[in-house]
Protein backbone atom coordinates (compact mmCIF):
# COMPACT_ATOMS: atom_id res chain seq x y z
CA UNK A 1 0.00 0.00 0.00
CA UNK A 2 1.37 3.51 -1.02
CA UNK A 3 -0.52 6.51 -0.16
CA UNK A 4 0.26 9.90 -1.56
CA UNK A 5 -0.27 13.21 -0.47
CA UNK A 6 -2.31 14.13 -3.74
CA UNK A 7 -4.52 11.34 -2.19
CA UNK A 8 -5.48 12.87 1.00
CA UNK A 9 -6.38 15.83 -1.20
CA UNK A 10 -8.46 14.08 -3.76
CA UNK A 11 -10.49 12.16 -1.20
CA UNK A 12 -11.18 15.53 0.90
CA UNK A 13 -12.67 16.93 -2.24
CA UNK A 14 -14.57 13.54 -2.92
CA UNK A 15 -16.23 13.50 0.39
CA UNK A 16 -16.97 17.20 0.82
CA UNK A 17 -18.36 16.83 -3.00
CA UNK A 18 -21.29 15.03 -1.41
CA UNK A 19 -22.17 18.06 0.54
CA UNK A 20 -22.80 19.74 -2.72
CA UNK A 21 -25.99 20.15 -4.68
CA UNK A 22 -29.23 22.91 -4.85
CA UNK A 23 -30.58 21.68 -1.57
CA UNK A 24 -27.33 23.15 0.69
CA UNK A 25 -27.24 26.82 1.30
CA UNK A 26 -24.80 28.68 -0.69
CA UNK A 27 -22.47 30.10 2.26
CA UNK A 28 -22.73 26.85 4.10
CA UNK A 29 -21.59 25.23 0.94
CA UNK A 30 -18.60 27.68 0.38
CA UNK A 31 -17.86 27.68 4.03
CA UNK A 32 -17.30 24.01 4.18
CA UNK A 33 -14.92 24.38 1.04
CA UNK A 34 -13.03 27.42 2.35
CA UNK A 35 -12.29 25.35 6.55
CA UNK A 36 -11.04 22.23 4.40
CA UNK A 37 -9.04 24.02 1.33
CA UNK A 38 -6.20 25.39 1.32
CA UNK A 39 -5.10 22.48 4.25
CA UNK A 40 -2.65 23.18 6.33
CA UNK A 41 0.23 20.65 6.32
CA UNK A 42 -1.79 17.63 6.59
CA UNK A 43 -0.15 16.21 9.63
CA UNK A 44 -2.65 13.73 11.06
CA UNK A 45 -3.51 12.17 8.22
CA UNK A 46 -0.27 11.90 6.98
CA UNK A 47 0.64 10.32 10.44
CA UNK A 48 -2.34 7.96 10.21
CA UNK A 49 -1.35 6.87 6.74
CA UNK A 50 2.68 7.20 7.38
CA UNK A 51 1.65 4.27 10.94
CA UNK A 52 -0.47 2.34 8.46
CA UNK A 53 2.09 1.70 6.08
CA UNK A 54 4.99 0.93 8.72
CA UNK A 55 2.64 -1.50 10.21
CA UNK A 56 2.12 -3.03 6.21
CA UNK A 57 -1.83 -2.34 5.98
CA UNK A 58 -3.30 -3.72 3.33
CA UNK A 59 -7.09 -1.93 3.34
CA UNK A 60 -6.12 1.21 1.84
CA UNK A 61 -9.99 2.49 1.51
CA UNK A 62 -10.28 2.17 5.26
CA UNK A 63 -6.71 4.17 5.84
CA UNK A 64 -7.98 6.69 3.66
CA UNK A 65 -11.27 6.73 5.06
CA UNK A 66 -9.82 7.08 8.66
CA UNK A 67 -7.16 9.46 6.92
CA UNK A 68 -9.91 11.80 5.87
CA UNK A 69 -12.34 11.55 8.95
CA UNK A 70 -8.96 12.77 11.33
CA UNK A 71 -8.31 15.54 8.72
CA UNK A 72 -12.18 16.63 8.59
CA UNK A 73 -12.70 16.75 12.52
CA UNK A 74 -9.42 18.64 12.71
CA UNK A 75 -10.70 21.24 10.47
CA UNK A 76 -13.99 21.35 12.54
CA UNK A 77 -11.98 21.96 15.91
CA UNK A 78 -9.85 25.04 14.03
CA UNK A 79 -13.34 26.58 12.79
CA UNK A 80 -14.54 26.51 16.14
CA UNK A 81 -11.39 27.49 17.68
CA UNK A 82 -11.21 30.38 15.55
CA UNK A 83 -14.69 32.13 16.69
CA UNK A 84 -15.03 34.89 18.64
CA UNK A 85 -15.80 33.18 21.72
CA UNK A 86 -12.45 31.33 21.80
CA UNK A 87 -9.76 32.70 19.82
CA UNK A 88 -10.97 35.67 17.54
CA UNK A 89 -8.80 34.71 14.87
CA UNK A 90 -9.49 36.61 11.91
CA UNK A 91 -6.93 34.25 9.94
CA UNK A 92 -6.08 30.95 8.78
CA UNK A 93 -4.23 29.17 6.72
CA UNK A 94 -3.58 32.34 5.09
CA UNK A 95 -7.14 33.25 4.38
CA UNK A 96 -9.66 35.08 5.99
CA UNK A 97 -10.83 32.56 8.99
CA UNK A 98 -14.94 31.05 8.62
CA UNK A 99 -16.09 32.93 10.70
CA UNK A 100 -14.59 36.35 9.80
CA UNK A 101 -15.64 35.50 6.09
CA UNK A 102 -19.25 34.08 6.53
CA UNK A 103 -20.11 35.02 9.89
CA UNK A 104 -20.48 33.55 13.30
CA UNK A 105 -23.62 31.05 12.76
CA UNK A 106 -22.05 29.75 9.31
CA UNK A 107 -19.26 29.15 11.23
CA UNK A 108 -20.69 27.18 14.09
CA UNK A 109 -22.82 25.01 11.44
CA UNK A 110 -20.02 24.50 9.47
CA UNK A 111 -17.75 22.54 12.04
CA UNK A 112 -21.65 20.95 13.39
CA UNK A 113 -21.19 19.60 9.22
CA UNK A 114 -17.80 18.69 8.93
CA UNK A 115 -18.37 16.85 12.62
CA UNK A 116 -21.37 14.76 11.07
CA UNK A 117 -19.36 14.44 7.60
CA UNK A 118 -16.47 12.79 9.56
CA UNK A 119 -18.56 9.95 10.62
CA UNK A 120 -20.81 9.75 7.98
CA UNK A 121 -17.84 9.08 5.26
CA UNK A 122 -16.28 6.84 7.62
CA UNK A 123 -19.26 5.09 8.19
CA UNK A 124 -20.10 4.76 4.71
CA UNK A 125 -16.41 4.15 3.56
CA UNK A 126 -15.88 0.53 1.67
CA UNK A 127 -13.92 -1.86 3.61
CA UNK A 128 -13.00 -5.38 3.66
CA UNK A 129 -12.76 -5.63 7.51
CA UNK A 130 -16.16 -4.55 9.49
CA UNK A 131 -14.53 -5.01 12.87
CA UNK A 132 -11.58 -2.78 12.11
CA UNK A 133 -13.93 0.12 11.00
CA UNK A 134 -15.30 -0.55 13.58
CA UNK A 135 -12.42 -0.10 16.21
CA UNK A 136 -10.79 3.03 13.34
CA UNK A 137 -14.52 4.99 14.20
CA UNK A 138 -13.92 4.29 18.03
CA UNK A 139 -10.70 5.54 17.75
CA UNK A 140 -11.50 8.78 16.41
CA UNK A 141 -14.74 9.53 18.32
CA UNK A 142 -12.50 9.28 21.39
CA UNK A 143 -9.95 11.75 20.24
CA UNK A 144 -11.98 14.29 19.76
CA UNK A 145 -15.51 14.21 22.24
CA UNK A 146 -15.53 14.45 26.10
CA UNK A 147 -14.23 13.20 28.50
CA UNK A 148 -10.19 13.23 26.65
CA UNK A 149 -11.20 14.48 23.12
CA UNK A 150 -10.03 18.17 21.59
CA UNK A 151 -13.99 18.88 22.73
CA UNK A 152 -12.78 18.62 26.56
CA UNK A 153 -9.30 20.05 26.04
CA UNK A 154 -10.58 23.00 24.67
CA UNK A 155 -13.03 23.06 27.37
CA UNK A 156 -10.07 22.89 30.20
CA UNK A 157 -9.87 26.86 29.04
CA UNK A 158 -12.75 27.53 30.92
CA UNK A 159 -11.89 26.24 34.24
CA UNK A 160 -10.76 27.94 36.76
CA UNK A 161 -8.20 25.81 37.96
CA UNK A 162 -6.54 24.12 34.70
CA UNK A 163 -5.41 20.65 34.95
CA UNK A 164 -2.37 21.20 32.61
CA UNK A 165 -1.31 17.45 31.74
CA UNK A 166 -4.85 16.81 31.43
CA UNK A 167 -5.34 20.27 28.90
CA UNK A 168 -2.74 19.64 27.07
CA UNK A 169 -3.52 15.94 26.37
CA UNK A 170 -7.31 16.40 25.26
CA UNK A 171 -6.23 19.53 23.20
CA UNK A 172 -3.35 18.33 20.75
CA UNK A 173 -1.92 14.60 22.09
CA UNK A 174 -5.44 13.33 21.46
CA UNK A 175 -5.88 13.59 17.82
CA UNK A 176 -2.44 12.34 17.06
CA UNK A 177 -3.00 9.75 19.15
CA UNK A 178 -6.13 9.06 17.63
CA UNK A 179 -4.16 9.23 14.16
CA UNK A 180 -1.48 7.06 14.99
CA UNK A 181 -4.29 4.62 16.48
CA UNK A 182 -6.43 4.44 13.57
CA UNK A 183 -3.39 3.60 11.34
CA UNK A 184 -2.40 0.82 13.38
CA UNK A 185 -5.75 -0.38 13.75
CA UNK A 186 -7.22 0.01 10.22
CA UNK A 187 -3.76 -2.39 9.58
CA UNK A 188 -5.03 -4.49 11.96
CA UNK A 189 -2.07 -3.93 14.27
CA UNK A 190 -1.96 -3.44 17.92
CA UNK A 191 -2.83 -0.03 18.52
CA UNK A 192 -1.63 0.68 22.03
CA UNK A 193 1.92 1.29 21.68
CA UNK A 194 0.99 3.51 18.64
CA UNK A 195 -1.57 5.70 20.60
CA UNK A 196 1.22 6.10 23.47
CA UNK A 197 3.75 7.41 20.37
CA UNK A 198 0.85 9.69 19.15
CA UNK A 199 0.24 11.30 22.31
CA UNK A 200 3.41 12.14 22.96
CA UNK A 201 4.47 13.30 19.34
CA UNK A 202 1.29 15.18 19.70
CA UNK A 203 2.77 17.01 23.42
CA UNK A 204 5.96 17.53 21.06
CA UNK A 205 4.01 19.44 18.68
CA UNK A 206 1.56 21.46 21.03
CA UNK A 207 5.14 22.51 22.65
CA UNK A 208 6.42 23.48 19.00
CA UNK A 209 3.20 25.30 18.55
CA UNK A 210 3.59 27.75 21.53
CA UNK A 211 7.16 28.31 20.17
CA UNK A 212 5.82 29.45 16.87
CA UNK A 213 2.52 31.51 18.52
CA UNK A 214 5.60 33.41 20.51
CA UNK A 215 7.98 33.53 17.83
CA UNK A 216 6.89 33.21 14.78
CA UNK A 217 6.06 35.03 11.46
CA UNK A 218 2.10 35.33 10.91
CA UNK A 219 2.33 35.86 7.55
CA UNK A 220 4.60 32.47 7.25
CA UNK A 221 2.09 30.91 9.45
CA UNK A 222 -1.06 32.05 8.21
CA UNK A 223 -2.56 32.99 11.24
CA UNK A 224 -2.04 35.70 14.34
CA UNK A 225 0.58 34.71 15.96
CA UNK A 226 0.77 36.14 20.45
CA UNK A 227 -2.17 34.47 20.95
CA UNK A 228 -1.35 32.67 23.98
CA UNK A 229 0.36 35.68 25.66
CA UNK A 230 -2.42 37.62 24.87
CA UNK A 231 -5.41 35.79 25.68
CA UNK A 232 -3.19 34.60 29.34
CA UNK A 233 -3.43 30.70 28.10
CA UNK A 234 -0.76 28.19 29.50
CA UNK A 235 1.41 27.38 27.20
CA UNK A 236 5.24 26.37 26.62
CA UNK A 237 6.56 29.57 26.19
CA UNK A 238 4.94 31.08 29.63
CA UNK A 239 5.92 27.52 31.30
CA UNK A 240 9.84 27.57 30.43
CA UNK A 241 10.36 30.59 28.47
CA UNK A 242 11.50 30.75 24.78
CA UNK A 243 14.93 28.09 24.81
CA UNK A 244 13.36 26.61 27.43
CA UNK A 245 10.29 25.54 25.40
CA UNK A 246 12.57 24.62 22.30
CA UNK A 247 14.25 22.49 24.35
CA UNK A 248 11.12 20.73 25.44
CA UNK A 249 9.99 19.98 21.83
CA UNK A 250 13.85 18.63 21.44
CA UNK A 251 13.14 16.25 24.08
CA UNK A 252 9.83 15.24 23.54
CA UNK A 253 10.43 14.42 19.84
CA UNK A 254 13.58 12.69 20.97
CA UNK A 255 11.07 10.42 23.57
CA UNK A 256 8.54 9.99 20.83
CA UNK A 257 10.94 8.16 18.38
CA UNK A 258 12.00 6.08 20.88
CA UNK A 259 8.66 4.91 21.66
CA UNK A 260 7.76 4.02 18.06
CA UNK A 261 6.51 0.12 18.53
CA UNK A 262 7.70 -2.40 17.09
CA UNK A 263 6.60 -2.74 13.01
CA UNK A 264 7.79 -4.17 10.06
CA UNK A 265 8.34 -0.02 8.28
CA UNK A 266 9.90 0.82 12.03
CA UNK A 267 13.59 2.32 10.41
CA UNK A 268 11.48 4.11 7.30
CA UNK A 269 8.78 5.78 10.09
CA UNK A 270 11.51 7.29 12.43
CA UNK A 271 13.65 8.87 9.14
CA UNK A 272 9.74 10.01 7.92
CA UNK A 273 8.57 12.05 11.17
CA UNK A 274 12.66 13.00 11.67
CA UNK A 275 12.06 14.75 8.85
CA UNK A 276 8.49 16.12 9.04
CA UNK A 277 9.56 17.52 12.53
CA UNK A 278 12.25 20.01 11.03
CA UNK A 279 9.23 21.68 9.96
CA UNK A 280 7.86 22.23 13.38
CA UNK A 281 9.56 25.66 14.71
CA UNK A 282 9.99 28.53 13.26
CA UNK A 283 13.54 27.90 11.07
CA UNK A 284 16.74 27.81 13.15
CA UNK A 285 15.33 27.47 16.49
CA UNK A 286 15.71 23.66 16.56
CA UNK A 287 17.88 20.91 16.80
CA UNK A 288 16.56 17.58 16.08
CA UNK A 289 17.54 14.28 17.29
CA UNK A 290 19.48 12.36 14.34
CA UNK B 1 -40.59 -5.65 21.72
CA UNK B 2 -41.43 -3.40 23.70
CA UNK B 3 -39.36 -0.13 24.87
CA UNK B 4 -40.96 2.36 27.07
CA UNK B 5 -40.40 5.96 27.42
CA UNK B 6 -37.91 4.72 31.21
CA UNK B 7 -36.09 3.07 28.75
CA UNK B 8 -35.00 5.60 26.58
CA UNK B 9 -34.28 8.01 29.59
CA UNK B 10 -32.43 5.02 31.42
CA UNK B 11 -30.15 4.61 27.83
CA UNK B 12 -29.42 8.59 27.54
CA UNK B 13 -28.22 8.24 30.68
CA UNK B 14 -25.60 5.32 30.65
CA UNK B 15 -24.85 6.93 27.18
CA UNK B 16 -23.80 10.29 28.92
CA UNK B 17 -21.60 8.10 31.82
CA UNK B 18 -18.97 7.42 29.30
CA UNK B 19 -18.24 11.29 29.19
CA UNK B 20 -17.56 11.56 32.72
CA UNK B 21 -15.05 11.37 35.07
CA UNK B 22 -11.62 12.89 36.27
CA UNK B 23 -10.37 13.75 32.81
CA UNK B 24 -13.91 15.86 31.70
CA UNK B 25 -13.74 19.17 32.63
CA UNK B 26 -16.57 19.98 35.30
CA UNK B 27 -18.28 22.58 32.98
CA UNK B 28 -18.34 20.36 30.24
CA UNK B 29 -19.64 17.50 32.12
CA UNK B 30 -22.32 19.44 33.60
CA UNK B 31 -22.94 21.52 30.40
CA UNK B 32 -23.84 17.82 28.85
CA UNK B 33 -25.99 16.65 31.86
CA UNK B 34 -27.93 19.96 31.10
CA UNK B 35 -28.21 19.87 27.67
CA UNK B 36 -29.73 15.89 27.62
CA UNK B 37 -31.82 16.56 31.32
CA UNK B 38 -34.24 17.07 32.05
CA UNK B 39 -35.67 16.36 28.40
CA UNK B 40 -38.29 17.76 26.24
CA UNK B 41 -40.92 15.14 25.09
CA UNK B 42 -38.71 12.97 23.34
CA UNK B 43 -40.55 13.19 20.44
CA UNK B 44 -37.91 12.18 17.86
CA UNK B 45 -36.62 9.01 19.83
CA UNK B 46 -40.52 7.90 20.93
CA UNK B 47 -41.27 8.24 16.83
CA UNK B 48 -38.10 6.18 16.23
CA UNK B 49 -39.14 3.78 18.30
CA UNK B 50 -42.84 3.70 17.39
CA UNK B 51 -42.01 2.92 13.99
CA UNK B 52 -40.00 0.26 14.66
CA UNK B 53 -42.55 -1.53 16.47
CA UNK B 54 -44.97 -0.82 13.76
CA UNK B 55 -42.72 -2.71 11.54
CA UNK B 56 -42.12 -5.61 14.38
CA UNK B 57 -38.62 -4.82 15.32
CA UNK B 58 -36.35 -7.56 16.59
CA UNK B 59 -33.35 -5.81 17.01
CA UNK B 60 -34.33 -3.88 20.18
CA UNK B 61 -30.38 -2.78 21.09
CA UNK B 62 -30.23 -1.36 17.13
CA UNK B 63 -34.01 0.47 17.71
CA UNK B 64 -32.70 2.25 21.07
CA UNK B 65 -29.24 3.03 19.98
CA UNK B 66 -30.46 4.83 16.97
CA UNK B 67 -33.29 6.62 18.99
CA UNK B 68 -30.90 8.10 21.16
CA UNK B 69 -28.23 9.04 19.08
CA UNK B 70 -31.17 10.65 17.21
CA UNK B 71 -32.18 12.72 20.42
CA UNK B 72 -28.72 13.14 21.25
CA UNK B 73 -28.33 15.46 18.06
CA UNK B 74 -31.39 17.01 18.42
CA UNK B 75 -29.81 18.24 21.93
CA UNK B 76 -26.69 19.15 20.10
CA UNK B 77 -28.76 21.36 17.67
CA UNK B 78 -31.04 22.58 20.35
CA UNK B 79 -27.96 24.23 22.26
CA UNK B 80 -26.76 25.60 19.21
CA UNK B 81 -29.55 27.50 18.04
CA UNK B 82 -30.09 28.97 21.50
CA UNK B 83 -26.47 30.17 21.00
CA UNK B 84 -26.64 34.24 21.30
CA UNK B 85 -25.35 34.16 17.46
CA UNK B 86 -28.54 32.32 16.41
CA UNK B 87 -31.67 32.61 19.07
CA UNK B 88 -29.94 34.52 21.77
CA UNK B 89 -32.61 31.94 24.30
CA UNK B 90 -31.49 32.17 27.50
CA UNK B 91 -34.17 29.15 28.80
CA UNK B 92 -35.40 25.57 27.58
CA UNK B 93 -37.26 23.19 28.86
CA UNK B 94 -37.86 25.97 31.51
CA UNK B 95 -34.00 25.81 32.51
CA UNK B 96 -31.00 28.02 31.32
CA UNK B 97 -29.96 27.13 28.12
CA UNK B 98 -26.60 25.94 27.95
CA UNK B 99 -24.74 28.73 26.97
CA UNK B 100 -26.57 30.72 29.84
CA UNK B 101 -25.50 28.78 32.97
CA UNK B 102 -22.01 28.03 31.46
CA UNK B 103 -20.95 30.16 28.73
CA UNK B 104 -21.08 30.32 25.22
CA UNK B 105 -17.46 28.48 24.55
CA UNK B 106 -18.82 25.53 26.94
CA UNK B 107 -21.93 25.44 24.98
CA UNK B 108 -20.52 24.87 21.40
CA UNK B 109 -18.06 22.41 23.17
CA UNK B 110 -21.55 20.81 24.53
CA UNK B 111 -22.96 20.98 21.04
CA UNK B 112 -19.95 19.35 19.36
CA UNK B 113 -19.52 16.47 22.02
CA UNK B 114 -22.75 15.76 21.88
CA UNK B 115 -22.49 15.03 18.10
CA UNK B 116 -19.39 13.02 18.47
CA UNK B 117 -21.31 11.10 21.58
CA UNK B 118 -24.29 10.44 18.98
CA UNK B 119 -22.39 8.61 16.31
CA UNK B 120 -20.07 7.16 18.88
CA UNK B 121 -22.41 5.60 20.72
CA UNK B 122 -24.68 4.04 18.03
CA UNK B 123 -21.19 2.51 16.29
CA UNK B 124 -20.50 0.73 19.50
CA UNK B 125 -24.08 -0.45 20.23
CA UNK B 126 -24.27 -4.07 19.63
CA UNK B 127 -26.42 -5.34 16.92
CA UNK B 128 -26.77 -8.92 15.27
CA UNK B 129 -27.24 -6.44 12.33
CA UNK B 130 -24.37 -4.69 11.16
CA UNK B 131 -25.57 -3.66 7.65
CA UNK B 132 -29.08 -2.39 8.90
CA UNK B 133 -26.61 -0.57 11.67
CA UNK B 134 -24.96 1.19 8.79
CA UNK B 135 -28.04 2.13 7.06
CA UNK B 136 -29.42 3.48 10.78
CA UNK B 137 -26.07 5.57 10.76
CA UNK B 138 -26.05 6.89 7.33
CA UNK B 139 -29.78 7.77 7.80
CA UNK B 140 -29.11 9.79 10.86
CA UNK B 141 -26.03 11.83 9.45
CA UNK B 142 -28.03 12.60 6.30
CA UNK B 143 -30.86 14.69 9.00
CA UNK B 144 -27.80 16.73 10.75
CA UNK B 145 -25.31 17.62 8.23
CA UNK B 146 -24.98 19.28 4.83
CA UNK B 147 -26.66 19.53 2.17
CA UNK B 148 -30.15 19.15 3.57
CA UNK B 149 -30.25 18.18 7.92
CA UNK B 150 -30.43 20.02 10.47
CA UNK B 151 -27.33 22.06 10.07
CA UNK B 152 -28.15 23.02 6.24
CA UNK B 153 -31.73 24.57 7.60
CA UNK B 154 -30.10 26.64 10.08
CA UNK B 155 -27.15 28.00 7.34
CA UNK B 156 -30.67 28.52 5.42
CA UNK B 157 -31.38 31.31 7.70
CA UNK B 158 -28.64 33.07 7.04
CA UNK B 159 -29.20 33.48 3.11
CA UNK B 160 -30.37 36.80 1.62
CA UNK B 161 -32.72 34.60 -0.32
CA UNK B 162 -34.61 31.82 1.45
CA UNK B 163 -35.73 28.45 -0.47
CA UNK B 164 -38.91 28.58 2.49
CA UNK B 165 -39.65 24.35 1.06
CA UNK B 166 -35.83 23.25 1.72
CA UNK B 167 -35.42 25.64 4.83
CA UNK B 168 -38.43 24.01 6.45
CA UNK B 169 -37.21 20.46 5.28
CA UNK B 170 -33.48 20.59 6.52
CA UNK B 171 -34.81 22.61 9.75
CA UNK B 172 -37.31 20.17 11.48
CA UNK B 173 -38.27 17.74 8.61
CA UNK B 174 -34.99 16.14 8.04
CA UNK B 175 -34.93 14.85 11.64
CA UNK B 176 -38.56 13.57 11.80
CA UNK B 177 -37.80 11.82 8.24
CA UNK B 178 -34.59 10.23 9.69
CA UNK B 179 -36.10 9.49 13.20
CA UNK B 180 -39.10 7.21 10.85
CA UNK B 181 -36.35 5.91 8.38
CA UNK B 182 -34.31 4.67 11.53
CA UNK B 183 -37.17 3.09 12.93
CA UNK B 184 -37.98 0.86 10.00
CA UNK B 185 -33.87 0.48 8.83
CA UNK B 186 -33.34 -0.77 12.24
CA UNK B 187 -36.31 -3.36 11.72
CA UNK B 188 -35.32 -4.69 8.35
CA UNK B 189 -38.23 -2.74 6.66
CA UNK B 190 -38.36 -0.43 3.27
CA UNK B 191 -37.70 3.13 4.37
CA UNK B 192 -38.23 5.17 1.93
CA UNK B 193 -42.41 5.71 2.50
CA UNK B 194 -41.37 6.22 6.14
CA UNK B 195 -39.05 8.74 5.23
CA UNK B 196 -41.93 10.74 3.27
CA UNK B 197 -44.25 10.33 6.20
CA UNK B 198 -41.49 11.35 9.08
CA UNK B 199 -40.59 14.66 6.51
CA UNK B 200 -44.28 15.90 6.86
CA UNK B 201 -45.32 14.94 9.90
CA UNK B 202 -42.06 17.31 10.66
CA UNK B 203 -43.83 19.73 8.46
CA UNK B 204 -46.79 19.65 10.58
CA UNK B 205 -44.35 19.99 14.16
CA UNK B 206 -42.93 23.11 12.58
CA UNK B 207 -46.22 24.87 12.00
CA UNK B 208 -47.41 23.67 15.19
CA UNK B 209 -43.99 25.23 16.84
CA UNK B 210 -44.33 27.86 14.65
CA UNK B 211 -48.13 28.11 16.46
CA UNK B 212 -46.69 27.95 19.93
CA UNK B 213 -43.95 30.71 19.24
CA UNK B 214 -46.84 32.80 18.40
CA UNK B 215 -49.40 32.05 20.62
CA UNK B 216 -48.05 29.84 23.36
CA UNK B 217 -47.38 30.13 27.04
CA UNK B 218 -43.31 30.94 27.53
CA UNK B 219 -43.96 29.36 30.97
CA UNK B 220 -45.60 25.96 29.85
CA UNK B 221 -43.53 25.53 26.95
CA UNK B 222 -39.92 25.99 28.90
CA UNK B 223 -38.73 28.26 26.16
CA UNK B 224 -38.98 31.81 25.12
CA UNK B 225 -42.26 33.18 22.64
CA UNK B 226 -42.36 35.66 20.20
CA UNK B 227 -38.83 34.61 18.88
CA UNK B 228 -39.46 34.47 14.90
CA UNK B 229 -41.45 37.73 14.80
CA UNK B 230 -38.68 39.34 16.93
CA UNK B 231 -36.18 37.83 14.44
CA UNK B 232 -38.46 38.24 11.48
CA UNK B 233 -37.60 34.59 10.90
CA UNK B 234 -39.85 32.92 8.38
CA UNK B 235 -42.87 30.86 9.68
CA UNK B 236 -46.12 29.62 9.14
CA UNK B 237 -47.74 32.50 11.27
CA UNK B 238 -46.36 35.00 9.47
CA UNK B 239 -47.41 33.46 6.34
CA UNK B 240 -50.79 32.41 6.61
CA UNK B 241 -52.06 34.28 10.18
CA UNK B 242 -52.38 32.31 13.60
CA UNK B 243 -55.74 30.89 12.54
CA UNK B 244 -54.48 29.72 8.79
CA UNK B 245 -51.75 28.13 11.00
CA UNK B 246 -53.59 25.98 12.92
CA UNK B 247 -55.71 24.65 9.63
CA UNK B 248 -52.37 24.35 8.26
CA UNK B 249 -51.11 21.90 11.21
CA UNK B 250 -54.54 19.94 10.82
CA UNK B 251 -53.93 19.43 6.87
CA UNK B 252 -50.35 18.53 7.32
CA UNK B 253 -51.43 16.18 10.54
CA UNK B 254 -54.10 14.11 8.29
CA UNK B 255 -52.43 13.80 5.51
CA UNK B 256 -49.21 12.56 7.19
CA UNK B 257 -51.66 9.83 8.74
CA UNK B 258 -52.53 8.69 5.19
CA UNK B 259 -48.59 8.52 4.50
CA UNK B 260 -48.43 6.01 6.88
CA UNK B 261 -46.92 2.61 5.08
CA UNK B 262 -48.50 -0.56 4.84
CA UNK B 263 -46.99 -2.65 8.64
CA UNK B 264 -48.51 -4.64 10.49
CA UNK B 265 -48.67 -2.24 13.00
CA UNK B 266 -50.00 0.42 11.35
CA UNK B 267 -53.38 1.10 12.67
CA UNK B 268 -51.91 0.93 16.50
CA UNK B 269 -49.15 3.70 15.18
CA UNK B 270 -51.65 5.78 13.99
CA UNK B 271 -53.92 6.29 17.01
CA UNK B 272 -50.15 6.74 18.98
CA UNK B 273 -49.21 9.93 16.44
CA UNK B 274 -52.86 10.89 16.82
CA UNK B 275 -52.80 11.17 19.94
CA UNK B 276 -49.25 12.49 20.62
CA UNK B 277 -50.22 15.28 17.77
CA UNK B 278 -53.04 16.41 20.72
CA UNK B 279 -50.05 17.98 22.58
CA UNK B 280 -48.41 19.58 20.24
CA UNK B 281 -50.68 22.58 20.23
CA UNK B 282 -51.59 25.21 22.60
CA UNK B 283 -54.72 23.71 24.41
CA UNK B 284 -57.90 24.35 22.58
CA UNK B 285 -56.59 25.56 19.50
CA UNK B 286 -56.16 22.29 17.60
CA UNK B 287 -58.53 20.16 16.27
CA UNK B 288 -56.63 16.63 14.97
CA UNK B 289 -58.74 14.86 12.52
CA UNK B 290 -60.23 11.18 14.03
Amino acid sequence: MQLKAEQIEAALAETLQSTRGADCPSQLEQALHSAVFPGGKRIRPRLAIAVAEACRADDAALVLAGAVSIELLHCASLVHDDLPCFDNASTRRGHPSVHAAYGERIAVLTGDALIVLAFESLALASSSHPKRMAGVLAAIAKSVGAPSGIAAGQAWECEPSIDLEAYHRAKTGALFAGASAVGAIAAGAQSEGWHRFGEHLGRAFQAADDVCDAAGDAALLGKPVGRDAALARPSAVAERGLSGAVARVETLLAEALDMVPECPGRDGFRKLVQRDAQRMLPAGLVRVAA
